[in-house]
């Protein structure tokens, strides 16, 4: 069943964006009167029926709401991944699929002092994003923040959240050694929001990592054998949902 | 400290392949003194101090022995993924990268009814997999089996591992409803050799699973989500060592 994504439903009626429509109407070349799955990324799925189809506007009528945000342990993700991305793009963009695919909260990108990469296109990580959702058919589009410098995203963090979002836990992940670090997997409770910031491929430095430490963050190790930056990230951000089954 | 492949160590010496004598003299110009690590991929490393250092035939002289394969726990990784590989190749190519860098023992294609893909280069696999082994600082290379149909290695299979492998937990991952599924990280034992048979992106057919079923798989189900090959692979690939570490 193929799923879109559109971000408002009214009187019943759910209008795509532009390059949804076009992904309908001239890529998958869908015909009124199609059954199709459609999610606001809020929570909600419907499944809907095809009323329009044109490159620009596709519209569909909602026939039965499938899930509601709140029902039966449907909530966001409870996983933050805050990440200073990597030099080479692909890396990171391929994080962001394979952490969206399992499950994923919310994603911001940070600015460190041995950061390799200072700027990140926000459209093409929302284009990522949006494909990942809709390509394992869930409901709950990442929420994203554009790169920040670390200190300013520590400091502001409460400020950011949505209601509906709580991180209690909050790690930072490095190879150094200068503060006593727990292991992740160990000291991790799977039923509690958790949050995660990962380092360049630099790592941090002992005076940004003394920082987070003041703010709240334990230092954790992610695995015994030495993690490239964005397979960390992908191992933090599927830590809490593996483990979660593991214990089951 | 840089970490160089050398499959054989002779009177304390390491001699260099021509790839890993390239890298060292023309990439990294290391010259002669250099202290490095050289690994045989079989579990010994070695501080060694670079001899002779040219194009074609780097050599090192062994200083001390670091580590030994059945000493502290140092053995093979458990875990064996055989996998139908993705039509674009890179996927399947960062699966192996990621998985490697947790720790693998072994790589196993096979060609299903369903596959995308007929061919791979085995020489690119192994050179993959030993970049990344040499990235993560590891000792083990990963073993590879060349592509083959499923039936092919499910009646071999055997035959073809080594007398220190064991991977007496078989399971095969599908997305189908025929057959009852249970939970792969729930019934997981972390502690036991693992091997998981990983579909195409089209899936198993049923003949398929009915066949190794009958053959002692048992199938299961990897997520709730709906994952991609190459990310279902990766999962089953990390799921043992995340849940050793998840249950300390």
């Amino acid at each position: 069943m193929f799923l879109f994504h559109a971000p408002r439903v009214e009187n019943g009626e759910c209008l795509f964006s532009a390059a949804e429509s076009h992904h309908c109407a001239k890529v998958l070349r869908l015909l009124p009167g199609q059954e199709v799955w459609v999610t606001d990324g809020e929570g909600s799925l419907y499944g809907a029926e095809l009323s329009v189809v044109s490159d620009k506007a596709c519209m569909a009528r909602v026939r039965e709401v499938l899930r509601r945000p709140g029902e039966e342990g449907n909530k966001r993700p409870q996983t933050h991944i805050v990440l200073a991305p990597t030099k080479n793009i692909d890396r990171t963009e391929w994080f962001l699929e394979k952490a969206t695919e399992v499950g994923l909260g919310r994603i911001t990108f940070v600015c460190t002092e041995h950061s390799e990469r200072k700027v990140v296109k926000d459209e093409r990580v929302r284009g990522v994003l949006l494909a990942a959702m809709k390509q394992s058919q869930q409901a709950w589009l990442p929420l994203s923040d554009s790169m920040m410098p670390l200190k300013e995203y520590v400091e502001g963090r409460e400020r950011r959240l949505l209601p509906e979002e709580s991180y209690p836990q909050k790690f930072i992940a490095y190879c150094g050694e200068e503060y006593p670090k727990k292991d992740f997997l160990s000291v991790l409770e799977p039923d509690r929001g958790v949050e995660v910031i990962i380092g360049p491929e630099g790592d941090f430095s002992p005076a940004e990592v003394e920082f987070c430490v003041r703010n709240g963050y334990t230092p954790v190790s992610l695995a015994s054998t030495r993690l490239r930056t964005e397979t960390a990230a992908l191992l933090a951000a599927w830590g809490a949902v593996l483990k979660k089954n593991a214990l089951r």
